[in-house]
């Protein structure tokens, strides 16, 4: 009969589910919102719907949000109670042991979670617990949770950074005249535009013919050069040197370096680092090559309203000899930017 | 006394003056809309305001409108009348007398017109009729009698014709895939509205480069290939030879051949030949020249949801070697036209 009396008590009102998976997302982003694993959240509720435990993941290496929570009862407090989780529990055996084993082991008796974890090694949680006799129910505030982790789910799924390039250029297509001259093209808004987006993203790659060329700091600043709270790393791909006293040395965080071609293994690199979300700046071969490579889900095209000619376009080639090799874009919108304007735009599905 | 009288007749409630010169801009449309040159409209009322006559320009070598208007009269039955006119009476000789002498030898007194003569050797007719005692009147309805006849009015300030440039490209500002196939970069929407701005031109105007490459026909068509009512004259600039065969010399208008890169050259003669607006659609070697001599009022810029990379950029020199030599635009419009959009702009205008 404990079976039956368990699971009576576990069957609680929508509202209260949802109450508790609401507070199981502010929760979630209590926790770091870079780094290897997700923002995750976690509410205990007991029989009557109360909640007797919240806990949050801190980041890689620490008690998982589920642990969290379970960590605050005392022995046999969770027995029959409902764990409320915005992405669900693990069955993998890392730094930590599997979520889903602990919430068996706590006497848990329903689980309730938002999004399944798109994880190779991680998933089969809700399985786990099936077989183990919890009930499970899946998708409670999926939208909401799924777009807190967005950028994690989607390297998750893709076994890489999410990749966003960004060029700015004239409206004929030039990143510069043709003696190299760029400054500027754009204007302040569209400037403030990259800093904000530069700070968004986990790290900012450019070739090194473009840290030579250009020096720059690859740092996410505001219009008065004060760096951003958030600056992303700074991420080098090339085979020439850089020397000591180029200014990406002075970052806030270590640049990397990948001396190499193989764009495909320096992005699995980064992810498996907790880079979620590049943001490749150039130059023009080092865009060119992750077009050609179709490895760029997000295009940034601040166009200019000016007119330059000349050899220094913004892309070079990606790899098109015939029309119909042509490289095919949605367009997401297009916002005015003070005189220029930004095409935000990703690789059409094809069919 | 009769001075005083007729002046006394000449004075007409401002609702009246409205009125007949709401009238002069209707029979203006009567004529054509193409030639040397604009569409003009009279209306003479009698001292009560009673509309007496209506006259419009049919055309170059026919009578202006105030002497159409005027032929319909009686002798002496203008006599202490007010003419209604949507552009300033001319003081010109050329085809046809100058109006302005017309108007006085009539008798009429006073003398409304919408919008100033800017030619070099027609304007002048206000002071001719001042001289002669005519009460004068100008900017009654400035802004219609304007936009009817901007194109013409833009020409005539230029000793040109306005000259729109347009192109299509993908995002990365290229007119082709490196083998040279172009079809289709753009959609239908973007295609038709093309066509329907090659009606309303004059001259559609492409190089020799473009007529050998592509062989157009140089036609405004609907959806479904057929001509619409209005086709632009077609003139080929350059200095290779088109050959019998080629599509645009079956065009509905004779095509003009230019052999020579004076491109300033052309447009005077086109303008004497009554051309007022003239679309230049490429190839990229014509569009670049025509860019580099600063003769464009007008870009119409295709822009394509695509990438190609490679050689085939939309345009190529215009003379920008360092970036402070760029040519600003400013933009007037983005429209979005099925899955490519249009940018709209002209050249910024400087301090």
């Amino acid at each position: 009969m404990a079976q039956q009396s368990d699971h009576e008590a576990a069957i609680l009102d929508a509202a209260t589910l949802e109450t508790a998976m609401r507070r199981a997302l502010e929760l979630a982003t209590q926790g770091p919102a870079r780094g290897v694993n997700p923002q995750v959240g976690c509410v205990i509720l007991d029989a009557d719907g109360r909640q007797i435990a919240g806990g949050w993941h801190r980041g890689a290496g620490t008690a998982h949000a589920e642990v969290d929570a379970l960590s605050q009862l005392a022995p046999g407090a969770a027995r029959g109670a409902t764990a409320i989780v915005t992405l669900e529990p693990c069955n993998h055996t890392g730094r930590t042991g599997p979520c889903a084993q602990a919430l068996i082991d706590a006497g848990i008796t329903r689980v309730v979670y938002a999004v399944s974890d798109p994880g190779v090694a991680s998933a089969g949680g809700a399985e786990r617990l099936r077989t183990a006799g919890v009930a499970v129910q899946a998708g409670l505030l999926a939208d909401e949770a799924t777009a807190l982790i967005a950028d994690w789910l989607a390297a998750a799924r893709l076994g890489r950074p999410v990749v966003t390039l960004k060029w700015a250029s004239s409206l004929d297509g030039r990143a510069a005249a043709d003696d190299g001259s760029s400054q500027w093209i754009t204007g302040p808004a569209a400037r403030a535009d990259v800093h904000r987006r530069r700070a968004a993203s986990d790290a900012i790659i450019v070739g090194t013919g473009t840290a030579l060329a250009d020096d720059p700091s690859l740092t996410a600043r505001d219009a008065n050069g004060e760096l951003l709270s958030e600056q992303p790393v700074p991420v080098v791909i090339g085979t020439r040197p850089i020397p000591d006293s180029a200014a990406l040395r002075r970052h806030p965080h270590t640049p990397l370096f990948f001396d190499t071609t193989d764009l495909a293994s320096v992005l699995r690199e980064l992810h498996a680092n907790g880079i979620r979300h590049a943001f490749i700046e150039g130059g023009p071969t080092l865009a060119s090559a992750f077009v050609a490579a179709g490895l760029v889900d997000e295009y940034l095209i601040y166009l200019a309203p000016t007119l330059l000619g000349g050899s220094r376009t913004a892309l070079g080639e990606i790899g098109v000899g015939r029309i119909d090799e042509q490289h095919r874009l949605t367009i997401d919108r297009i916002e005015q930017l003070g005189d220029d304007f930004l095409v935000v735009a990703r690789p059409e599905k094809r069919n």
